[in-house]
C-alpha cells in the first residue's frame, strides 16, 4: 500500500506557481536590467575575473564590467537547467532545479539563542551538535556548512574544521566554503580525499557567493568564484540588497538591480567554464523604516521571493531564495509565523535551493537548536502541501460513498484501514493530543518538546560509515593546513 | 504620496491563485459529484425544504433529496458571483468574491486559553472583550457571532446577546445567528431596529449553515436555511467532513462526497429565492489516525482548502475556507506555524470569506485573546504579500539606480526619502529591534507582547455612536424576547 495523498512524480512539470509578476512586469524589469549592465556596469575588483571578461570581448573601465545583452544571453545559455550535487552515500545526492525544493540549514549565524541564557557565542562543540542535528533532522537534504560561527578556532582556519565535521558526522551533500582562494582548494581538496582521488567535472559541493550590493562584487568572493568556476563545482549567486539603503527602496527597482548584478556574476561562472552549474539567488528585503535594521519577517520579503522565483523561470536558471526567516529573537509565535510565510512562499513559488531552511533567528544574526527542529517539521509540511492531491479511481472512493451513505461512518471501512497508516502526513513535533492532554501534561509549549527532540536526536547520533584511512586523511589534512597558516 | 508597493485594485481581475489540483482532476471530481448527488442522494430532514425540491420537479424519498447534473447547475446559476454585505457605518461594508479576502474572527469555541489559567470557561464578560476587540483589530473585517460559547448566560437565548453585543460594540457587518428558526428571525428582527427599518432586499449579515457530514443537513439547520433564503439574506454553505472518520480516508473522495452535499444546500437556497447570495464552504480535513481526532494544524487542510477554492472557481461561486488553524493548545510556535501555513494558502488559494481568521486554538475548542492579536498580525502580512509588486517608472528607479551607482547608498536619495513613510507593510506587534534591545530588555516572547496588546486595545474600546432610540429598542427587544423564552 502506497500514500495516495501524493502525486509528487507525476507533478514536477506541471507545478502552478504561486506568482506575483505579470508577464509584462517581467519583460519591463529584464529590459531595465539590461540597461543597467550596459550603461552604468558592475564592479569586479579581481584580475582574473577582468581577464576573462576581456577575453570575450567584454568592455571593461578598471574593475567595472559592461555587459551587453547578446554578450550576457549567451553566456547564460550554458547554464544548466538542472545539476546534481553527489554524496558520498548516493541516495543522499540532491538534484537542484527538478521542482523539488532542496532544503539546507541556515548559513552564517554569529550568536546562538537558548531559552536557559539567551544570547550566546556557539562552540565548536555547538557547531558539531548542529551539523549532527543536521544530519538527524529528516527535512534537511544538505548538511550546510557555516551553521554559526564556532568562537574557540582560529578565523582563518575554522573552514577546515567546519568541512571536516560535515564529512565526519554527516553524508548528506556539503557546502563548500567561500573563504576566498584558499577556502574554494581547501573545499576542493578536501572533497578529493572524500570521494577518493579527482572528481573530474561531478559536482560535489556547492558554494555561496554573496554580491556586494549595489552592483558589485567584493575581491573575496570573486577569488571563490573562479577558483570554483574552474572546477566547474556548483556555485549559488545571491544577493542580500536592503530596499532603502543598498537598493533602491521600491521593490520594482531591487528586481532590476540585483537582477543586473546576479546575472553579471552567472555570466562570469559561464565564461570561466561553460556549463558549471549555477544558482540565481537572492534573500533580498526592505529595512524596517523605524530602525534602519534588515527586516526578513516582513511580507516583503515573501513578495520579493516569489518575484525571483519567476525572474528565475524566465531566464531559466535554477533558482535560491526564502527559507525560515524572522527577525523575532526567541523561537516563539512571530518566529514561527514570519518563518512559514517566507518558508510556503519560497516553495509554492518554485524555488529550487533553499538555503535557511531550519534555526535562524533575529535577521540572520542568531540559530537556536530549537527553531531548527521546529523548521524541520514546517518543510516536511509545507512539502506536503506542495505534493498535492492525487485524484484517480481509488481516491475519488464513489462506491465506498455510496456504501457509507447519509449520515454514516467511514472509520472501519476497508478503504480506510487498508490506507490508515500512510495516507497522511505524521508529525513529529506538532502537538495533537487534545486540550485536556495539553492541561494534564503540564501544558508543554513548542519550545520544550523542540528542545527534548534535538537533544535526544544529538545523544543518539551516529556518525555514518566511513573508512578509516580517509578520515586520517581528512584529519591530517586539516592539521596540517592549520599548522601551515599559523606560521 | 501613496504607496507604491501595492497593484491591489490593479491586480483583482489577475490574480495567478496557487493551485492544487489540474482541469481534468476537477472535471472527475465534478463527474463523481454529480453521480453521487443523482444516484445516492443528500438527507434533508425539513418539510420546507423537501416542498421546495419538490415543487421545483426534484425527485425526493422521504426525506432523500436526488438532484439531476441539470437541476443542480439551472439552481447554482442563479447564485450571483459577488455580493455585498452591508455594516451599519456604510464605509465598513464588505463585498464578498471581489477577489479581496475577507477575514472574520474564529467561531464556536467553548474554551478559552489564558497564560495564566490555561484552559477556561469564557463568561459574557469574555464574549463582550471580544467583540471589542474584533472591532479594534485592523484586519478583521467582520465582528463575527458565535466568538466564544458564554456560560452564565441562557443557552436558549444567548445568541440574543451575543447579536446585541456586536451591533453596540461594533459598526463592523455581523454574522447572523443559525439557531434554527428563532435564531435567524431574531437576528432579522434585530437588523431591522438596527438599520431603521425593512432591510428589503439589502444584506446586513451572513450566517453559517453546516452540512451534516457525510450527504445531509440537521433539522435545526434547515430551519435557519429556509428562513434566511425567504429574507435573500447571504449565507454560507459549509462542510467540515474529516478524512478517516465522516468522510473517506482519501481528499479526493473528500471533495466529491462534501461538493455533492454542499451543491445541493447551495441549490436548495436559489430554489428558494434565486439570487439569494451563496457562499461555499468547508474546512474538511483529515483526522489524526494516532488520536482519531480532528487536524485543523494539518497539511492536508491546506490541500484541501487550495482545492476547494478551484472547486469554487468552477462551479462560479464565492468561496469559505481556511482561517488561521491550529491543534496546538498555547499561541506558541505550532499554533503560529500551522495558523500561517492555513492562513497564507487561504489567501493564496483566493479564497473569499475567511472564517476563523483570529483566535482559534485546539482543533477550535478554544479560543485565545493572545492568538487573536498575533492572528490580526499574520492577516495583515498575508494580504500585504497577497497584494503584489508594483512595476512602473517610478518604482523601477532606473536613474535613481543609476545615480547611486556600485557600492553607493540609498537612504538620503530623495527617491527613498519620499517614500519611506508609506512603502512598507509596517507592524503592530512583530519585534523588529534586533538581539541587543531583546536581551535587555527582559527578553519578551510574543505572547506577553499579545497580552499587553489586546489588554490596550480593549480598555480603550469606545463604542461607535449610535442613536439612543436603536439602542434602547434593541436592549427591549433582547430582554422581551429572553422574558418570552423562559416563560
Amino acid at each position: 500500500m502506497v500514500a495516495t495523498n501524493t502525486k509528487e512524480a507525476a507533478r514536477r512539470s506541471t507545478y502552478v506557481f504561486q506568482e506575483t509578476l505579470t508577464a509584462q512586469d517581467i519583460e519591463q524589469i529584464h529590459h531595465r536590467c539590461m540597461n543597467l549592465l550596459q550603461s552604468v556596469g558592475v564592479e569586479f575588483p579581481n584580475g582574473e575575473a577582468l581577464d576573462v571578461f576581456e577575453k570575450h570581448g567584454v568592455k571593461t573601465d578598471g574593475s567595472r564590467v559592461y555587459l551587453g545583452e547578446d554578450q550576457l544571453m549567451k553566456a547564460l545559455a550554458t547554464a544548466p537547467k538542472q545539476f546534481t550535487i553527489h554524496a558520498r552515500t548516493p541516495h543522499r545526492s540532491v538534484t537542484i532545479g527538478d521542482g523539488r525544493p532542496a532544503f539546507a540549514p541556515g548559513y552564517g549565524a554569529p550568536f546562538l539563542v537558548d531559552p536557559d541564557t539567551g544570547k550566546r557565542t556557539p562552540t565548536m562543540e555547538d557547531y558539531v551538535n548542529l551539523v549532527k542535528l543536521a544530519h538527524a533532522l529528516p527535512n534537511q537534504d544538505m548538511s550546510g556548512h557555516l551553521l554559526v560561527e564556532p568562537k574557540g578556532v582560529p578565523a582563518g582556519t575554522s573552514h577546515l574544521n567546519m568541512l571536516y565535521a560535515h564529512m565526519i558526522h554527516s553524508d548528506k551533500p556539503f557546502i563548500g566554503s567561500a573563504a576566498g582562494k584558499r577556502g574554494a582548494q581547501h573545499t576542493m581538496e578536501m572533497a578529493r580525499i572524500l570521494f577518493g582521488g579527482d572528481v573530474g567535472d561531478k559536482a560535489v559541493t556547492i558554494s555561496l557567493i554573496n554580491s556586494f550590493s549595489p552592483l558589485g562584487y567584493s575581491p573575496g568572493m570573486l577569488e571563490a568564484l573562479v577558483e570554483f568556476a574552474r572546477v566547474r563545482q556548483p556555485l549559488v549567486i545571491a544577493a542580500l540588497m536592503m530596499a532603502g539603503s543598498t537598493g533602491p527602496i521600491t521593490l520594482a527597482g531591487v528586481l532590476a538591480a540585483q537582477t543586473a548584478e546576479l546575472l553579471a556574476g552567472i555570466a562570469l561562472t559561464q565564461l570561466i567554464s561553460p556549463g558549471t552549474p549555477v544558482v540565481f539567488g537572492s534573500t533580498s528585503t526592505n529595512i524596517d523604516m523605524k530602525s534602519g535594521a534588515l527586516a526578513i519577517g516582513s511580507p516583503e520579503l515573501s513578495q520579493m521571493i516569489a518575484a525571483h522565483a519567476q525572474l528565475a523561470r524566465y531566464y531559466k536558471l535554477p533558482s535560491r531564495s526564502g527559507g525560515a526567516l524572522t527577525d523575532a529573537n526567541y523561537p516563539d509565535a512571530q518566529a514561527a509565523f514570519e518563518s512559514m510565510l517566507s518558508l510556503t512562499t519560497t516553495v509554492n513559488s518554485g524555488i529550487d535551493f533553499v538555503l535557511h531552511a531550519g534555526g535562524i533567528l533575529s535577521s540572520f544574526l542568531a540559530f537556536s537548536y530549537e527553531k531548527f527542529v521546529l523548521d524541520d517539521e514546517m518543510c516536511g509540511m509545507v512539502r506536503r502541501v506542495h505534493q498535492g492531491i492525487a485524484v484517480d479511481e481509488g481516491t475519488l472512493a464513489t462506491d465506498v460513498i455510496a456504501n457509507v451513505g447519509p449520515g454514516g461512518n467511514y472509520l472501519m471501512e476497508m478503504h480506510t484501514v487498508e490506507r490508515c497508516r500512510k495516507e497522511f502526513w505524521r508529525p513529529d513535533l506538532c502537538d495533537r493530543g487534545g486540550l485536556e492532554a495539553w492541561m494534564q501534561g503540564g501544558r508543554q509549549d513548542a519550545v520544550t518538546r523542540a528542545r527534548a527532540r534535538w537533544r535526544k536526536l544529538v545523544a543518539e547520533h551516529e556518525d555514518p560509515p566511513l573508512d578509516e584511512t580517509t578520515v586520517r586523511q581528512l584529519s591530517e589534512f586539516v592539521e596540517a593546513q592549520t599548522a601551515c597558516e599559523r606560521r
